[in-house]
């Protein structure tokens, strides 16, 4: 099972009607498939410059380790130094709060992820959740 | 006025019927803002490893020198030393090949870039055409 | 199917028993899944600085376009331009001649590919195939 | 005395029989040779997408001060800003966590790094220990 651009443009549409609803702030919000390629991407209106790079590198995260971001802060904050040099060796960096979701079929195997950045962490986290689950897809923040 | 999400979703949607229309194959779709920013981004079910990147640097060669990549194109091959020379100073490359319509407005304003790549690079200009225009926009391919 | 550690070992070690039996000056072999990241890797004594960089822009090139290098050398030097602007794009470059090869299944299907650099391009990309071959999967040159 | 790829081999035969006997995750295995080009690399199946980045990463970091990760993770606590800039700096970045092990002969003189990714630092560490010792050569682990 693959993730297909059908069930990227759901979870991008329902992350966007969660944003809307709840009155968050404009949301960046990048889906990578499995190879780490960009399959689905958005910006709204108002959003700041770099917010597509900080959405795709907390997406980027969780493929690097194979975790949701929620998971990969504990090891950011409580070893800083391995984050800092993983996120040197990583291209297009790495964003280790929450907000980056991994994307699992129901067996549990890893299809992407979703970055979201934009709101708080655990709002754009719960926009990414909302996502995936609206897409019939497991959704793992870590 | 600038690009709005809602444009740029309906120049997505528009490009991806015109080319499921015309058999195309999979495309990657790639609109930036006026501030080269991702605007919004699809990779088509079975697209290649790079479409993405390719798409968005025939974006980027819009913006970079405000001109259609197929007006960019004849000065990549008039001026092949130019052009290298470019690519190699733009972040992220340059790829100078019909497929990067400039998005205006009605004035002639710039308000970002689609880049197109998948099929030939004609195909890949007509997709952006028909969703530049499907959207009340002005698409100048160069 | 997905390309495993033991058939990319398969791979590495006929392709180096290849240019072994034939005195092929020392050879740079990367295999990538196809993710792009890198599943196995030999440089052999005596290779010049660059050899890795330059066989894993062989494979990056097979995997960018879905196609063998030997196919992507003829785009290449007919649309010199387009060439120069896909390297510029992707990351990790694209190199155009004979040696890149793409691994498929018996179904088709992508699996990865080898990237071969050392001796001449021909010769290059005889190491791959016969790797591939012995692997038991299916070497497409382009 | 170079490090031949022989020798590179029998170390990632052996970190991986030593991983596989120890029932550790899947590990990214990197090689550089004195001038900081892959000379072997191997990825085992289950690896996460930057597995190969970040083994490269811990190997290159000993090349970069020569001395092993486990010591220059102090280095990276005491003077983190030092350690920030200093990833920052070079190419590929710098992972400075136990787990990159500088290759020396007999009589101590630098031949290469191993840098080994997947497992709790200390036993990437000890794998790659394994894996040298098996070589005739010694291990430095910092």
């Amino acid at each position: 099972m693959t993730l297909t651009l059908d069930a990227a443009q759901t979870i991008i549409k329902v992350a966007l009607d969660h944003g809307r609803a709840a009155n968050f702030k404009p949301l960046g919000i990048v889906i990578l498939d499995i190879r780490g390629a960009v399959k689905a991407a958005v910006l709204q209106d108002g959003s700041s410059l770099s917010r597509f790079d900080i959405a795709r590198a907390k997406a980027k995260a969780c493929l690097a380790f194979d975790r949701g971001t929620r998971a990969f802060e504990k090891i950011a904050t409580d070893r800083l130094h391995f984050f800092i040099g993983a996120a040197s060796a990583v291209e297009g960096g790495l964003v280790p709060v929450a907000g980056g979701v991994l994307i699992r079929d129901k067996n549990g195997t890893i299809l992407g992820a979703v970055g979201v950045s934009g709101d708080t962490s655990d709002n754009d986290e719960a926009a990414a959740v909302a996502g995936i689950n609206a897409a019939g897809l497991v959704a793992d923040g870590g």
